[in-house]
C-alpha cells in the first residue's frame, strides 16, 4: 500500500496554515524593515500590527502587550528572570518555581541561577500538586524578592491540563508572578490572560500552523516587564532588539487569526482522539495511556505498549509511514528518557509514544494508525511469546 | 510621472532574493521539526544542514562552527558575554571594548554591565584609532579575565571599511577575543575568518537578500563558545534552543550562496555609486559626504546637503518615489543624531542622508535618484536664498 505519509506529531510542529503561507508570501513581497519611516518601511510595519493585533485577541489583551520573540524559547528566557521592572522601578525575583512536567525550555530556567530554580511534584496523571505550590509560596521569604511560578497550560507530552487557574489563585495571594506556558493550549483551550490569572503567557507560531522560529510573550500589563533579554535597537518598544521577523511574525498572525476560530472544532478531534484510544484498548487491552485520568487536550494521547520500548516503536511507525513521536522533539535526534513520565511516577525507561492530532484529520487517518498499531502490537506479541517469562 | 518607487536602502534591508524565496517556499512544505527523528524531521533538518553549509563557506569554516540565530542582534547578544567556555573549562572576559561607530546592538553590550564596556574613539572618516585600541588592551588587568574586541567590518551608515586586520593583530598579541560584526560586509567584502582574524564573525540573512529574523554567530573553532543565551532544548549543539526558523533558515541559506559570488559583481555596483556620488558633486558642489577619503564598501553613501536637515530630505525622497534612509533603521521610527556623525566629529545635528544601493539597480536607477537630487536642492537653494544669512 504505497500510500501518503500520515503526520500525527503535531505537538513537535503543526504544518504550515494555508492562511499562514498566503500571509507570508505577502510579506515576502515587502521590501521595508519595519523600522523604517519611508513607504516600504510603513507597508512592512502594517504587516508586523496586524499580525501583533490577532496574537493579543487571542489572548484578549490590547495590541500593546504583545512582545514578539523568536519563539517559545526566547520568550521563556526572556520571561524568566530575577530583573523585572515596574514602570522604571526595578523589581527583583528571587526564586522561580517550575513543576517537574514544564516543557525543557522553562526548566532550564532562562536566567535565573540554577540554585534560585525550585522544582515541585506532580501526581500520578502529571498535574501540579497544589499543596506543594501553596508550602512553596507559603514558605518563600519576600524579603529577598519576589517568587514567581512557570507552569505549562497543558503538558507537551500526555496533554494534561494543568491547574492553571487554581495555581495562579495561589500565587496571587502571595503576591507571585505567574507565567504560563500556553504553547500546547493556544488553539485547543481559551488564553484568556485574564481568565487564566497570568502575569505573561509564552507562545508559540509554529505549534498552531504558523512558522517555526517565531513566538511571543503576551503580558497582563505594560507596566511589568521583564528587563531585556535581547539589548540592541528599540524594537517592540524597546523589549527586544532586532529587526521583526517579518515574514515570520505574518505567518504566526494569521495562524492566532485561526486559533481563535479553531476551538469550535474542539469536539471534532476530541471524537477523533477517542476513537483512537478505543481502537487501540481494543487491539492492545494492556496499552497505558498516560493521563488518562485528568483532564487533557483534545489531539494527544501519550501510549506505552509494555515490552515494547518507545524507540523501536516510533521507528516501527516510521517505516509504515506514520510519524509519531517517543517523547518531545526539543533536542536534535536525542531520545532520552521522559521527565515528565519519571515525575508521573511512570516507567520513563520504556518511554511513550506521542501520538498528536490536527484539525485537518479525519477517521479514515486513525482507522489506518489503527492498522499499523495492529501490525506493530502483532510483532510485540510474537517477540513476546517466542521470549521465556521475566 | 507615475514611476515605480526606487528602493535605495539595502543597509536597512535588502528585498527578498528571488533564490531565497524559492527555498523558502520549498521549506514551507515540509511538515516536519528538525529535532524529530522520523522521516518529516529528517527532511527539515536537511534543510537547515544545507543552509549552514552555505553559511560556513561563505566564512571559510567548517558546517559545525555556524549557529543559527534569530538575527545579528540575537548573535550580538550571544557571543558580548563575560562568561565562555574552552572546551568545559569556564573562560572569563572582564572587558568589552568597541568602536564608537558600531550599530546599537553592539554598543549595547549584551550580557557585559554597563561599567565593562569601553567606547574607542575612530579619526575623522571613522575608522577606529589604532592607536588608542593597542594602549586600551595594554593597559587591560589580565588577572580579571581576557578583554574582547567587537569591531564591525563596514560601517552601516558610512560604507566605511574598519581595519578589522590590524586591530585583530594587537588584539591576538595581548592574547584577547576579536568579535567582527560583519553583517554589512556579507556579499560585499571578504569574509573568510582566518583573513580577518577573528574569533567570532556575526552575520545577519536580510541584509544579504535573505529574510528579517535570521541571522548566525559564526565561530573560528569549535573550543571556545560563550555561554549560551536561549537555554533551552539541545539544538544547535547546545549553544542554542529553541526550534530552528526552518523556513527563514533556508532562506539564509539560498542568499549567503548567492553572497558567495556576488563579489564578482562589486565593481559595477562601485561604479554605480561613484557616478551617483560624481552626480550630486555636480549638483550641489558643497555636498558633504562622509567617509568620502576612507575605503568604503561599494554600495553606500552618507551625504548631507548643508541647510537640510536630513528628516526633512528623507522624507522628500519618500514622497518622490526614493526610499533612502537618514542615519540608520534600529529602532522603530526614532530619528534621533547620528552617533558615527558624531564619533566622526562631523555634525550629527544636521544628519545625513543613506543611500546604499543593491546589485539589482543600474545606471536608469541612478539617474532617476539624481533627478530627484536636483529637485530637492533647488528647494534647499531657493529656501537658503529666501532666508537671511546667519
Amino acid at each position: 500500500m504505497a500510500s501518503e505519509r500520515l503526520y500525527l506529531d503535531y505537538n513537535a510542529t503543526a504544518p504550515l496554515l494555508e492562511e499562514a503561507r498566503a500571509a507570508m508570501l505577502v510579506a515576502m513581497e515587502l521590501a521595508g524593515n519595519p523600522s523604517s519611516v519611508h513607504a516600504e518601511g510603513r507597508k512592512a510595519r502594517a504587516v508586523v500590527s496586524r499580525a501583533r493585533d490577532a496574537v493579543a485577541r487571542l489572548c484578549g489583551v490590547p495590541t500593546a502587550q504583545v512582545t514578539f520573540t523568536s519563539g517559545a524559547t526566547e520568550a521563556a528566557n526572556h520571561v524568566l528572570t530575577p530583573e523585572f521592572r515596574m514602570g522604571r522601578a526595578p523589581l527583583r525575583v528571587s526564586r522561580l518555581f517550575v513543576s517537574a512536567v514544564e516543557h525543557p525550555a522553562i526548566l532550564a530556567g532562562g536566567r535565573f541561577a540554577p540554585d534560585q530554580i525550585t522544582v515541585l511534584p506532580v501526581d500520578a496523571q502529571g498535574r501540579l500538586d497544589l499543596g506543594a505550590l501553596e508550602a512553596a509560596f507559603s514558605g518563600h521569604d519576600v524579603s529577598t524578592g519576589q517568587a514567581m511560578l512557570a507552569l505549562q497550560l497543558a503538558n507537551n507530552e500526555t496533554g494534561v491540563i494543568q491547574p492553571v487557574r487554581e495555581a495562579a489563585a495561589i500565587v496571587r495571594a502571595h503576591k507571585g508572578l505567574m507565567v504560563v506556558d500556553a504553547v500546547q493550549g493556544a488553539g485547543r483551550l481559551d488564553l484568556s490572560i485574564e481568565n487564566l490569572g497570568a502575569d505573561f503567557l509564552i507562545l508559540s507560531g509554529h505549534k498552531i500552523g504558523g512558522p517555526k522560529g517565531v513566538g511571543a510573550l503576551v503580558s497582563a500589563g505594560e507596566m511589568l516587564m521583564p528587563v531585556p533579554l535581547l539589548r540592541g535597537g528599540g524594537q517592540e518598544k524597546g523589549h527586544r532588539g532586532g529587526t521583526e521577523d517579518l515574514v515570520g511574525i505574518a505567518g504566526f498572525g494569521a495562524a492566532a487569526e485561526r486559533a481563535l476560530s479553531a476551538l469550535a472544532e474542539i469536539a471534532a478531534l476530541e471524537a477523533l482522539r477517542d476513537r483512537l484510544e478505543a481502537g487501540i484498548r481494543a487491539i492492545a487491552p494492556d496499552v497505558i495511556i498516560h493521563g488518562a485520568d485528568a483532564s487533557r487536550i483534545a489531539n494527544t494521547s501519550f501510549l506505552t505498549l509494555p515490552g515494547l520500548k518507545a524507540e523501536t516503536a516510533q521507528i516501527a511507525f516510521d517505516m509504515e509511514g506514520v510519524a509519531v513521536s517517543a517523547g518531545s522533539a526539543c533536542s536534535s535526534g536525542k531520545v532520552g528518557p521522559s521527565h515528565v513520565l519519571a515525575a508521573m511516577g511512570a516507567d520513563a525507561d520504556a518511554g511513550a509514544i506521542r501520538v498528536s492530532l490536527g484539525r485537518v484529520h479525519t477517521m479514515t487517518d486513525v482507522e489506518r494508525f489503527l492498522d499499523v498499531v495492529k501490525t506493530i502490537n502483532a510483532r510485540r506479541l510474537a517477540r513476546r511469546a517466542s521470549q521465556p517469562a521475566a
